[in-house]
């Protein structure tokens, strides 16, 4: 964060009101950690590192707890290992890893390796749930430059409080809408049946630029400079975290609202994006396993609208975030991802009369 | 019942220890009515009607009171109407109504009005459940035989105890493995966690005579003569029902089990069947719906794997046991659907080391 | 249509390029036909009738063809008969019929009846698609006032050309954004591997006031006053046809991305709504069905953007023409709803630089 | 292969008839490889190695063509990567890989790398298709023992013809119904609207010995003795391949059937299984993808039904192969897991008049 600026400090409007942080992590116990490898050798940057990985991790002590959740698939050009466990048993076991497309197997491999040190004994199993966005814009995608150590790294330095956003972790290298984007996060304060919070975070890495709606005002086409890719090569992946009690099929039901969250900036989910969206729930601590029936808490169907709400203003805002926190940035082949004008955005939107 | 033989009385074996009634209504609450269609007209039967109508009620009160609930598609050349709610809620509200293809609607129609007469008020609605197996070989299908009236009659006499089996209810014109078949149900004590009951009833119309093999021995192919249809244009229904609190998406994996249930007896669900199952919980009273958080008794999913044996073995029993109750019939265009014989299926049995 | 206004007509932009009638109907085949019942009786509208029934007709001769279709759930509280057939074989075999929550039975047995009389042997099985929004604000919902003539009637008014919008046929009776809406509809002509036509058609019924977005402003929040009901009781069914060569799986991926188009006027798939989306291709005629290995004219995945891009946009504009065309309404028990004033919701984008 | 005895010399009886090598190699182009890891070190057995790699490959050049594929979820605690895509485009683009749970990530990441070296440009992606069973029982299984280069040399060696069974390649530790397993294959000559081949390839895991059942005989409660392990915690991993011209959702209805298969021996798809499957075909020779409207062969639904006989005899003879072709095995710890003793299930088969 470090004094960043966010979509809020540009008045840019959003429904909803966030937490402390307004981050995944205001979430109690959730946490966040991020490897950024930023990396230049050879002189014609065919070998630029632009990557790295980001890690949440849904419980302060996840080695010993599961918690419910659900996942919705709106594109899935795209991979998230571990979904047909979280469909099977409606449970997430352990952290949550992103990071490039083809350093997904590096990530699985390291996130088993860490549960078995942690956590489990010799005849125990591990299905990680990592997923992925393409970067080889930007960065080197073959060249195998995320390791082991480097997730595990994520995973050590995870921490609560304030989340950094933009080029960071696994959205180093990410672009959504042809601008630097990266990660990003917001959370809302959700009045239901008793009070909730709700965070939201996304690696973004989706949409062409004539798509970029923000705050309902078709900001893309008042950009045509510095377009960067081919169109909707990207993905965005989205994790949602609360503290109300939701059981795996509400939980799924909030995935799917993701999908809401993403069409407010304009993408329409293009053919070969993988837009994968799993969201937990950290409530009903120590009872989702185990041997013997037990009590849970819950909320009615009827409870859920507010949070329904709050997931699509806040994905929303998250996408907006990764790209009002990027910067300017060159990679692979010296190509360049500019970033979102913040002065330029501010007068379109004020000429909008879509200033806060 | 009255008397009728069962599958168990002719030495059939079957895995598990059933409940009181063997039947569906062994689980606690859990309810079935019949109406059943015999009528002839003119002399050449074209206007033969063997149809009717079954109602599964999961609660005395389910008037006032939702069931979490999850269904499995193995074929879905067939209707089972209100699951878009199931899959969306995790909820059944109401009876569960089988009969015919061709009177869906009118079994819609009658529910629909059942729920606002006694219970609703005029802003709510009703999403019906109901399903269908198509039994056009013995019954004048598109006459229109099936009224509001019949669906009404059915649930007003829903009841415990015994289950009547074979052609009755929704079963009355059913034909399964080229054999007379129609309603079936069994039931299982489940020891988990704690001790539960589950039950299973069918409404069966599946299968080539070849394909039709009972506690393991393929004894359709040695019934050659008297074989009624084209293949595999028949369907099942399956209902399970537990006093187990499992939540909506365990119930799911209820209903997934009834697959390995139906391949038992040989069918490979053919490409013209509408083979759905529906699983529920009678469990949680009142508790799965209204405004505030409230507290759900729940089992963890490493206590699921006895109710698993208990779907695939008691979903096998029920389609036997609709077997061995049923009578030769004669019907439509006098055409006749054959019992199966019960002496010569324990000779046959006995010959493979198979008579209990 | 009758010189009736539509979206366009005022102004509001949207993306893309629409059809001779800027109607589903413009995808060369397809019919569309209304039944409006609209009635008054007692004094203090008690039985005040505001409901009917809309045909959308895939084919000229579909009693001879099935359609590859494919569908998606956004949110289940609502009725959608005839979808397991359609996930199990990508096929669509009739009409689509849209009507009022509890007239679904009777819309069910109308058109199996119809099928049977029009094409299908007496051996042969019909699985109507039928689906449903609540109109029980404005009508009386349980007065059993749709028969089966009505949508008898529907089917054989059918035709191709202008669409009849707004408080017509299904839609009599709905309400979106607490705004009276109904039947919408919209196309697109779209350029991918060659040139080809979507369309798409609403009965729309979602929404809260203070949601409402048109053209990315927030406008509901402009209307304050003459607002009708309880959050999201309401639902939307959209139906997409193309003429273009698709493949099951693939319109199940044009069907997901009515989300993102109904994303666009702000609805948050309220918790007890049912928003479900059927996507149709009328290529491949007579090719689907039949005994023998065939040809089939198809798409490749990466030819799919610009019909998702027409998916968005067109879904978007159906339900905005269906709150343009659809006039203030008052009936059960002298209740209101509103039309979306034109010249204020003119104002009101004006000030947001956003007329077209 | 080389004379290793296979169920059909043990005259197991099995519907329909099998192609030249009664393995997934009959169907033209697809290719099997394996790399199989027996290695012992410390004299306490706690290092031992007992795994490997098995690589189907669905054509000649796959590195040019992706083929239709669909697949189906039994039960979900397991893993197979790369099923999103799957479901979202019908196709598969490269080798499918089986492994032991913790090596998922290598396998993964070592296909990735292959794809760029054979095939793709910089900025093309990979998303490699890589399932698992556990074999912690037999194996080190957080030893690491399974690298790229093993995975390559899979690769490399899959050739068409005889299949090796039983230990070897992924199944080399595995365990089914308590007896020593592997890998199994069948095949079976299909004629529906034309002759064709489907061919099926298991990685065998699962179930528990009092369950098995052998032509419908329940064998595996006379095998009391040398029990091995818990109760289900194994899987298993179906491939079915077929020549004939099938498209996406078809492949998914033949997926579906392997419950149906595995059904025959016995299981009940224990809760902590990850029992899935695959389905593709390899017809359509470049059609799948590309810019431009094409040419597919197509089978009508209606021809479906004997594709369906196929798998689910295919499936459980694969099964049984893999018992069959098993040797007794020790491993960590000096576990053993035996074999399946030929002459005493013949004797217990013929005693129930079931020997072919």
């Amino acid at each position: 964060m470090s004094g960043k600026v966010r979509a809020r400090d540009l008045d840019i409007p959003f429904e909803g009101t966030p937490g402390r942080w307004n981050a995944i992590t205001d979430v109690p116990g959730v946490r966040v950690g991020h490897t950024t490898l930023i990396r230049d050798g050879k002189s014609d940057a065919s070998d630029a590192v632009r990557t790295g990985v980001t890690v949440v991790v849904p419980k302060p002590r996840t080695e010993q707890e599961a918690v419910f959740a659900g996942w919705f698939r709106l594109n899935g050009y795209g991979e998230l290992t571990g979904t047909a466990w979280i469909d099977e048993a409606g449970l997430l076991d352990g952290p949550v890893v992103t990071t490039n497309t083809h350093s997904v197997g590096v990530a699985h491999a390291a996130i088993a390796a860490y549960a078995h040190g942690r956590r489990l004994g010799e005849e125990r199993w591990s299905l990680p749930v990592v997923g992925e966005t393409w970067d080889g814009y930007l960065n080197d995608l073959w060249g195998d430059n995320v390791t082991s150590q480097h997730v595990l790294s994520a995973l050590a330095e995870a921490q609560d409080g304030p989340v950094a956003e933009g080029s960071v972790g696994g959205g180093t290298g990410t672009i959504a809408y042809e601008f630097k984007a990266g990660i990003g996060t917001a959370s809302r304060k959700v009045s239901s049946a008793s009070d909730y919070t709700l965070g939201v975070l996304v690696q973004s890495n989706q949409g062409r630029r004539e798509q970029l709606q923000i705050a309902g005002v078709p900001v893309g086409r008042e950009f045509a400079e510095d377009r960067t890719k081919e169109p909707d090569s990207g993905s965005i992946i989205g994790i949602v975290a609360t503290d109300a009690p939701l059981l795996p099929h509400q939980l799924k039901r909030l995935a799917r609202r993701c999908a809401l969250g993403l069409a407010r900036s304009g993408s329409v989910s293009g053919h070969g994006s993988g837009d994968l969206f799993l969201a937990f729930s950290t409530a009903n601590d120590g009872q989702v396993e185990g041997p013997k029936e037990r009590r849970l808490a819950a909320l009615p169907e009827d409870a859920l609208n507010p949070f329904f709400a709050a997931v699509v203003s806040g994905l929303d805002e998250s996408v907006i975030n990764s790209l009002v926190a990027a910067e300017t940035m060159s990679g692979l082949h010296h190509r360049r991802a500019v970033a979102l004008p913040h002065d330029r955005l501010r007068s379109v939107l004020k000429r909008h009369g879509r200033l806060g």
